[in-house]
């Protein structure tokens, strides 16, 4: 169907434009379940380029995918306090199966900590069975009273990883190289860099000794909480008698980690590219890096279709994703439209007049500025550089991201009224010192809504921290970065 | 761990082999959920594997992955009376949510057709929208009785697949287009071929119209239901109202076809190829086509280990799935009986002496007739020929369980006594004729446990059908294939 409304601008109603992307670029859709949503093939298609990138850096690093039970013994989740208090109140319980109530009712998890290392207890006897490093690709269900479509929905697919050592250093290090994995894969391929760090006490996972956290800047100047890795001490080993025998012959409970991304990544891919004309999905992730549009006229159409199909293939063979747009009951211009609206990278038009004269018309979702909106180039220089053109934009995307979330970055603030002040003026991330009590959060949060987003990691430190909490209550902790989220 | 425990022999009790066979190659565990297991890394690579060799082929024939709720709600399930009759006593049901008893309960997916349509609904308008060929990769819960690791569990993985068409003609192509590609890959990639055809009215879908299957013969002449694709008719288009305007400007509901395969295929490729020994993985599923196994000796290991780099390098370069096995803690023999018990299909020894004379010992997971169990090769045309052993590896195997499967069936077969004789006598598939009615099956099945398995395809049938049915009662209006079944 042609649909060529124009979308509500990002400056009129930036969540209003969100919700139109995603729907109208057909990334998801609403279901008559609550608060779950249908993922589209537009929008699966990305997941599955997001999904292929991380296994892939999961696997190099040693990591083994594997797959446990959707449902969780009630008992199970209630076993490890902080845990069960933190997920309690969005548990989705199955009390009949099979025709029967059941005697002790299953959880469908929340996430999987666990399930798994009560397995892991069973695997796991002595200092040479570990580490154990394993990774699920699975379902959760969080039962969310308010949803947004991939920001937070009662079901939502992830990735989560599980891993047992038999040091608490090792456990540390693999919270960490984790984290580098997340930051690498939201930069290079989303083109979404985040700030990475820890979160503090009040905001970290409800189970956890420490969690790490990437932390990326959306075009409203609102933080999203991307990824998650977490140092879970031996707090799950001790609740699961997950104990092994040292080389020295001794018994001790193993330390572990979990880490995880969701679906919650494509949202952020919109929120961060997207322009007034929809979505612009980075290279990398694109299901349709070019799409082909012949411009077809009168009886011409045999030896056009003949030159789209060659161009096709010869792009492909370069390992370009790419997609020829036949249909016949839509306008090149309504073509044109849809594309841009789901994002697509590159477009070619091929018509009668440049099969003559063979050249092509290349546009780009985005046009760098100074540049033409349309390159007419001889159709064996288009698809030589096409690759090139590719990696590039997905640079680009990475850089400009880079650009706004420096430029809506503040430093060295000193004062809650400062801290305020920075906030009313629009600012995404303020950085100021923090005494690491928990009062000063709640007070900030409630008069400003805004969190302590991450203790950011020593890359991310200012190197202008203030010696006295924002608070003006005595020195310094830590430098803390603060945002409205997500 | 050291587990040299023998395993039981399949001619003693194929059940109890099984269940070892899965356990000790570590595919799967036991969970703490009621019939529900884990999938180990062991046996979740070997479903990545038929993943993403079945997702090229629904890809290459145009269907796109997307992702439907899990939570289906009560009054879907329950509107296409066939389907809730037929899945009603395993449904699992979520009754509380957030805290809250919920208004409507919510079940588990057993499978998705009413989510599905019901979204297809909103999307199609008219022809020009179809047709819509969609495939989910997802986890489904049956809550079952009696269950069998891989074989049947309360929750399982699986891919369906849901399409909507104009014409019921296109439906009719579309299942049986998907009956080919599951064929194709049972015999190509698990090497296990199987007879395709129609099911039985007793004995097809609940909900469809007409139901195809793949029927594999287990090693111990039992069939396995290894996939189903189904043409369903407009019953579901008239339950969710998925209409469509046709070119002439009429309104007609769509016509729907939907099909999957599950883990289940693991278990089948267990039952398949496995021998007294363990496993056997065809090389094209393997996770480890090859494992190297370096002969360690005293302080000998610098250059070994070198030499065991390189060769691995190698190997990976020719695009084979290689692994070093390099533990300190195991000897030699107890690594080959590990890996020969896990299926991997080549073992490379490479030790001090092989270092000197530029040899390696290759030894094969299974040994041909009149072939040595080890091969001494020099190291370079080792390499350069295990790409080609791997693929005649893979053929051999779908070429023993094809003679297999003709040495265990049995046509012509004329009345109920034959029958019977040809089950006691050890017959796999047994073919009949068949007067359609199912007064026989029940007969039949209650008697000898056997049931019709298919109503096989034109190039399944003998050419020898006798003219009546088996019961003696009236003449046969199609040869039918019969046996026992998991």
């Amino acid at each position: 169907m042609a649909d060529d409304k124009k979308l509500t601008r990002r400056d009129e109603d930036f969540a209003a434009w969100y919700n139109e992307v995603v729907l109208r670029s057909e990334l998801a859709d609403y279901s008559p379940v609550k608060g779950s949503m249908v993922i589209r093939p537009w929008g699966y298609g990305i997941w599955e380029n997001m999904q292929r990138a991380l296994d892939d850096m999961f696997k190099e690093t040693g990591h083994e995918n594997a797959y446990f039970p959707l449902l969780i013994p009630m008992s199970f989740i209630e076993r490890e306090k902080e845990h069960i208090e933190g997920f309690a109140p969005e548990l989705a319980v199955v009390t009949q199966a099979g025709g029967k109530v059941l005697e002790e009712p299953y959880v469908i998890r929340p996430t999987s900590e666990t399930i798994i290392y009560s397995m892991y207890a069973k695997w796991v006897q002595s200092y040479r069975d570990l580490p154990v490093l394993m990774n699920q690709w699975a379902n959760v269900v969080r039962w969310e009273m308010r949803t947004r479509l991939f920001l937070r929905t009662s079901e939502f697919l992830w990735q989560e990883g599980h891993t047992a050592h038999a040091t608490a250093e090792e456990a540390e290090e693999e919270t960490l190289l984790i984290l580098g994995i997340y930051r690498k894969f939201m930069e290079d391929w989303i083109g979404m860099p985040p700030i990475t760090g820890l979160k503090s006490e009040s905001e970290k996972f409800a189970g956890a000794v420490r969690s790490y956290c990437c932390e990326a800047l959306m075009q409203d100047n609102k933080a999203l909480q991307a990824g998650t890795s977490h140092f879970l001490g031996q707090n799950f080993a001790k609740q699961f008698d997950l104990k092994f025998q040292t080389e020295a012959g001794e018994e001790e409970y193993a330390w572990n980690t979990s880490w995880g991304v969701s679906t919650r990544l494509v949202g952020g891919m919109v929120m961060t590219h997207g322009d007034d004309d929809g979505l612009v999905v980075p290279p990398r992730l694109a299901p349709v890096q070019v799409v082909i549009v012949p411009i077809l006229r009168g009886d011409e159409t045999g030896p056009l279709r003949d030159k789209v199909d060659e161009v096709a293939a010869r792009l492909k063979a370069a390992g370009v994703r790419v997609k020829i747009d036949a249909r016949e009951n839509l306008s090149p211009g309504a073509k044109y439209y849809e594309w841009e609206r789901k994002g697509v990278p590159f477009r070619l038009e091929i018509g009668p007049r440049d099969l003559e004269s063979g050249q092509v018309a290349l546009a780009r979702r985005l046009t760098p500025e100074g540049e033409k909106r349309k390159l007419f180039l001889p159709e064996g220089q288009a698809i030589a550089e096409l690759p090139a053109r590719l990696e590039s934009f997905q640079t680009e995307l990475k850089l400009a991201a880079l650009a706004r979330r420096e430029a809506n970055t503040v430093r060295g603030v000193k004062s809650v009224d400062a801290l305020q002040e920075a906030f009313d003026g629009g600012a995404g991330f303020v950085y100021t010192g923090w005494n690491g009590d928990a009062a000063v959060e709640e007070t900030i949060k409630e008069r400003m809504k805004a969190t302590i987003r991450a203790l950011p990691g020593e890359e991310f430190r200012s190197g202008e921290t203030p010696d006295t909490c924002v608070s003006g209550n005595g020195s310094s902790v830590a430098e803390v970065a603060w945002a409205r989220a997500y």
